[in-house]
């Protein structure tokens, strides 16, 4: 095991009719919000006068802030940083998914600081001071809620880059499964591929390849989230299966599954972080089709873990790594397929002739993160295996 | 899944090397420290060397506080208490297992109040200070370095009870696998007992019964402490075995595996802290020779849970819940006595005419636990087939 350090002080409280005790949390920060969220859908399902409501009754004043988009954008998030600035708000209450959430981190820094916001995203500055936020969360999916990162998109240069402060961590955020009911079946699908993807990309490419405690607590949240999906699929209000969801995607992406395994990279977020940007198809979407053709080209360098995934999670037999390893890339596409996620970029509208453009995009993501293996020629032959 | 609020705010920093970063983290906290840790071992280590000379580089001073018991006594924390008071000192440093931690934690409220401390273990007082706790760990065991209670024993009431504040997670602990090398075979057995002991209460006692994510995860972490305890048993400087032990015990009873599982009990801990109140047997012993007797009378009440136990951890292939749950005793049993820990009240000195005694002591422990159905004649019971 690799030496650590683990801190993640985000207070959850989870569970049903939880929502109305935001304002009771928000009030320890301050008296005026920021209430970050993206469109109108919360005020249809009524999560919004909950919210509205709860933080009146603790007495917290807001400025209303709606409009994020998903793979928000930095234009809006300038807004945001304007208008908290000007309302000299206390906090950002967000109430939304990742998308939502990540750009509420990006006020927060934005907000307390006479720079601009975007050298946060490109190295050019370090997060020293940020609002507080707390979160009210609508999708379980990113784990925005319980961890410091956030990702938002620049229209203008086409980058979709990562903000990340021990100040960011959300000082609570309450899921409510019940509040997911609503979620449609594409992006149940696709949350339970971000999920995934997420503890798979430390999984594969952590520094210790075979780490019995992470592997197996990885392996475990994996099968239960495939569990969880199909019985969401069948009925969208099985609270069980809302919750245990909801529960996974956060544990699944807030330090505890990579604590010990070294440095590891994000090859698929690199990858489709320059789909998204460049086609704003759905983060999780994204995922499902880099993800196979990423771990098929893996496992022809390195068979072994493909192998033991493929073991562990799909109970598949083949004796040689080679084989079990291939089955098991087969196995994991054939469950995306089967739970409605797009496998390859014609499954969403790309064609070949856009994959020089992607891969161009996804070098700059390879370089801020450091990814020096993957070159354009290398990103290229995994987009065409994902083609 | 049930309602829960989850919030563990400990810095852990894992890893080779890392205990001379004490100081540099104690330095958040004041400038004077109570250095609180067991007998001499730690001076014959060079530990407490490594320790104090970090303090010393961070500019803390320190007040020498060694000498807690293992099953640390009240008496004790007392004189703590007097010494941090006196001395004014701002911060707690504890150097040591459970017993050194649980000690430190109350010290750290008695320190803070003008009341009696004992107060806070019989329910009369609420924490509502105490002083920074930080933590460097020399035993994989009670989690006490990554949670927010702790236990004491009043010798004078012969009573083993608990104390517990979210003021109490320590601050920051160091865990240092090297620093567990020189632990004995039969201390690392007894810390394995104790760690799936932990997991255990929660896991057949908790309201919800069938709760995927939760169940699999202490499943994992049992096959885990399971298989590094046998490796470290043949090879107690095999450093990833220790360190795999050491963070899957603080993740065994950190908040964790009991988030969503809803009211929950310590059967198990409320027989045990009697067994160890009066006979002074070391924590982890005495849940192994608790456990198994334990597990046998629920499964014949409820063999569901123990069955599934028993074919998720030793793979027991019998088809009906209650051969299952029978061989799933057995095979724990087997396990606990095959890595040297004692199984029965007789292996660790105590016949059968002392089960009065115990049974007695026990149901005071149920009482301030709300145990309800747990009365005198059952735990007789249990202690019978301990015997």
């Amino acid at each position: 095991m690799q030496n650590f350090t683990f801190w993640n002080p985000t207070r959850i409280v989870f569970g049903k009719d939880t929502v109305a005790q935001i304002g009771k949390h928000a009030q320890v920060y301050g008296r005026t919000a920021l209430l970050v969220y993206g469109r109108s859908s919360i005020k249809a399902s009524g999560l919004y006068d909950v919210v509205v409501r709860s933080l009146s009754e603790a007495g917290i004043s807001f400025v209303d802030f709606g409009g994020v988009r998903s793979n928000p954008v930095l234009s809006h998030v300038r807004q945001g940083v304007e208008l908290a600035k000007s309302k000299t708000v206390d906090l950002i209450v967000a109430v939304g998914g990742g998308s939502v959430i990540d750009e509420a981190k990006a006020i927060a820094a934005g907000a307390r600081t006479e720079g601009e916001v975007w050298d946060f995203f490109i190295d050019k500055a370090v997060v020293q001071d940020a609002l507080p936020v707390l979160t009210v969360l609508t999708l379980a999916a990113t784990a925005s809620e319980m961890n410091s990162g956030g990702v938002v998109t620049n229209e203008e240069t086409r980058q979709k880059f990562n903000i990340n402060s021990p100040l960011l961590f959300p000082k609570v955020s309450i899921l409510d499964p019940t509040v997911t009911f609503s979620v449609p079946a594409d992006y149940t699908a696709y949350s339970a591929a971000d999920a995934i993807c997420h503890m798979l990309e430390g999984y594969f490419t952590g520094k210790d390849t075979a780490i019995p405690l992470q592997d197996s607590m990885v392996e475990s949240l994996i099968k239960t989230i495939m569990t969880s999906t199909r019985a969401i699929l069948k009925n969208p209000c099985d609270y069980d299966a809302r919750a245990t969801m909801m529960w996974s995607a956060s544990l699944a992406f807030n330090g505890l599954t990579t604590a010990g395994i070294g440095p590891y990279g994000f090859p698929n977020h690199m990858i489709e972080h320059s789909l998204s940007a460049l086609y704003d198809i759905a983060h999780g979407a994204g995922l499902a089709i880099v993800l196979p053709a990423w771990m098929q080209f893996a496992a022809e360098r390195d068979p072994d873990k493909v192998a033991r995934f493929a073991r562990r999670v799909f109970a598949v037999q083949e004796d040689s790594d080679a084989d079990a390893a291939e089955k098991g890339v087969q196995a994991l596409k054939e469950w995306l397929k089967s739970i409605g996620c797009p496998i390859s970029l014609r499954d969403a509208g790309i064609d070949g002739d856009n994959i020089p453009r992607i891969a161009q995009n996804a070098t700059m993501l390879a370089h801020k993160w450091r990814l020096s293996d993957y070159t354009e020629a290398v990103i290229t032959e995994i987009l065409r295996r994902a083609l």
